[in-house]
């Protein structure tokens, strides 16, 4: 039942937006009393709190995974996380727009927890743009954070155009988009 | 008055959201009376679709007169590019948020003319990357749109995160991610 709720909110929520959109609306769709709903929730803003957690801790933990492997390199691992962000998108768009617009609507307290977990998942990527520098796959900067933020812009607002299903596959703008971060745009044959 | 009615309005639907706000409280913040905003608009939502216009108006003007520049290469016009992107969040990051997170409430012809204005920069943009392609100075690629769409991550993600007035200068980022996009982050010296 409590997935029902998530499932039939996300979709709510992501339409209408989450201000728009009433318990009982959501109650209604689902086919069941306001009852069943308070039963797992006490209000609409703990059940906004759990869509936003469960997206960002989902894409915490693929990101743990990807890091933890001592047999890859640094290269290897960013495309594998740029790679995780795009496949994301099929199964979690809705909840990512969900994150980026609704948040604002959350408590101080949800907030604070939901940012933390964000960092985090920032954390760990500059994390591994620093390992790669320290081993010498990517090259130096005094700015590694400026950097991340750079990287995760391009995958992040994918989410807001990239059709999965059309004709660039997500393996093929992984591709397109770790060998833009890797090597960027420039001719570099040109003198 | 409209200037004012639309200062104003950025700021509420910024803090509250558009549909959190009432035209009752966009005249209360501005102390005259909804007959005087009725002059000016005939609804919330036209206050809106101007506010939206305005917003990508500007940036194309600014984007045209960067690539009409005939002294200029490719490459310089695209840091022009990133660095106006960049300079534009401190004025206008409100009106930015706005545009990205309400547009949704448009009605379908005005959300209409504001996507081709839209997709008029991003055009332009992709244009600048083939014609720099053509003349050597950017690598070949068979997805210029895709490129153009990462590059414009890099830039579009920075309204959600980047304090023009920290430790970090408007001309440092672009300066960063001009490199970012020019280079990437290999480092090129490893075999």
């Amino acid at each position: 039942m409590k997935e029902k709720i998530i499932e039939t909110s996300i979709e709510l929520f992501d339409q209408k937006g989450f201000k728009e959109t009433s318990v009982q609306e959501i109650v209604e769709a689902m086919g069941v009393t306001k009852g069943a709903f308070y039963y797992y929730y006490k209000s609409k803003e703990e059940l906004l709190k759990d869509i936003c957690i469960s997206y960002i801790e989902d894409l915490l933990q693929q990101q743990q995974h990807i890091l933890q492997n001592v047999e890859k390199s640094c290269t290897e691992k960013l495309h594998e996380i740029v790679y995780m962000l795009i496949r994301n998108i099929k199964a979690r768009r809705k909840s990512a727009r969900i994150f980026f617009r609704e948040m604002r609507h959350l408590h101080e307290a949800h907030l604070q927890e939901i940012k933390a977990k964000r960092r985090a998942f920032r954390e760990n990527y500059q994390k591994l743009i620093e390992e790669g520098i320290a081993k010498g796959e990517f090259k130096q900067t005094h700015t590694p954070h400026m950097v991340t933020f750079g990287i995760l812009g391009i995958t992040n607002w994918s989410y807001y155009w990239f059709n999965p299903d059309g004709e660039i596959s997500e393996e093929q703008l992984a591709e397109i988009y770790v060998d833009l971060i890797l090597n960027g745009i420039k001719n570099q044959e040109k003198k």
